[in-house]
């Protein structure tokens, strides 16, 4: 039997709750798709001010009140099991990537949902930019730079960038396409030099896939919602949830909502 | 003698700091003028999550640590003391309008800046749109409405908007102008129905000036930097500090800044 992806959100996160654990890229077109943060109501503050001051890497669509698994975002959804795979952190440390965080959810929890760039990859393939990932089949290449994070309170690291290899003449149209989706990660942070972000070797990313470029194509940097886990890594928490990369949550929000005029 | 605004951000600090308490309207132009809150760290949490969550009334620019009274939006200025003038707040009543905060500031309060319509309004003047608090003289119209803020933990309160009179033919450019620049509050919330609302004479204002229209303008309604303020009226921290209406932070921060592409 083939796997047809859902073209609901709702059916998505029930497929989800069922237990299917794959990568939710292809999953109802159309809809944004979060990265997940959960951490417990004494690090909050931390997360929620790291955000205020990293617009671009950590774009916040939605926080939880304190122990609620349920967000504006898709008022139906089920934080605790609606995710195809979570990640479990300990100190810092990954330590479990269940399919479901039901029995590790305590009233003390805050969740935060982070913009996530598939939405703006959908935009880019719509003004006819090649999304070389998608082409290849692969979870985009993303890269630990030599930029830091504006730190808050406990919470610094570095930023975390995604790359795609665009070609030349159509740079231009892919920084305005971004540009005008600040709530997923907006313009590029840096066109062209990976030397520049202190990436020494675009073949060897830091998370994800490596991608290949075509002749012509430029690599382009995105700031990137795996920063937040590069800064659990760093800061090392207690305790912390987030989704599993590329098993992202499904929100009913058309992805239209977050392209600006 | 003639008291000449000052064009340059710091001298214009320089001269509030020194106990000049006028509107700062005008001074340093071209400069990003912000609404300031500052509230004790316990209630922090909800006011950050306030601003998350109502990102048109609450455009957070910048939050500091707590205790200090730096912001990265004027690495010079001391936020105790720099403002023409204060209010002093407490249990959600107006108890003193200061010059000054230095002997009120201690290592517990944290300070929110937040997005002001002063730059939208230069660039609504910019794109030929006239506007009529600024040719008339007076502080602009502003209304408590009949819609909630999405709650954050104890803070809560009505939208407060802040209503210009436009030309029926230039609505159109108002909203375009003011939508690339979601930080000092974006694109209206509604154009046309005070009663809509809530409003029941737009010659009472509940904050502001009443400001006349002309012939064939059509009253065009923007989410408010005094929204914050009602929250407080209405949820009652112990203690809080905000501007004076009008007597704004001046930023070193140029208004291009915030408008998008």
């Amino acid at each position: 039997m083939t796997l047809v992806p859902a073209a609901d959100p709702a059916a998505a996160r029930a497929s989800f709750r069922a237990g299917l654990a794959v990568p939710s890229s292809g999953w109802a077109p159309g809809h944004t798709q979060a990265n997940l943060v959960v951490l417990p109501r004494d690090w909050a503050w931390d997360m929620l001010l790291f955000g205020q001051r990293n617009p671009q890497p950590v774009p916040l669509l939605d926080v939880t009140d304190a122990g609620s698994y349920r967000t504006v975002l898709a008022p139906d959804a089920d934080l605790r099991t609606d995710l195809p795979r979570y990640r479990v952190w300990r100190d810092g440390e990954l330590v479990d990537e269940p399919t479901d965080v039901a029995d590790l959810w305590t009233d003390d929890l805050v969740a935060f949902l982070i913009g996530c760039s598939f939405s703006f990859e959908t935009a880019l393939l719509d003004a006819g930019v090649p999304v070389r990932n998608i082409e290849q089949g692969r979870n985009v290449s993303m890269y630990r730079t030599n930029r830091e994070c504006r730190p808050a309170g406990r919470l610094s690291g570095p930023l975390v960038v995604s790359m795609r290899p665009v070609p030349g003449h159509l740079v231009a149209t892919a920084v305005q396409v971004t540009a005008r989706m600040p709530a997923v990660h907006g313009a590029p942070v840096h066109v062209g030099s990976p030397a520049a972000l202190g990436i020494a070797d675009l073949a060897r990313p830091d998370f994800g896939d490596p991608v290949e470029s075509a002749a012509g194509d430029v690599p382009v940097f995105w700031a990137c919602g795996v920063t937040p886990q590069a800064a659990l890594m760093a800061s090392r928490p207690p305790f912390a949830i987030t989704h599993a990369p590329g098993h992202m949550f499904v929100t009913d929000v058309p992805d239209a909502v977050y392209r600006q005029p």
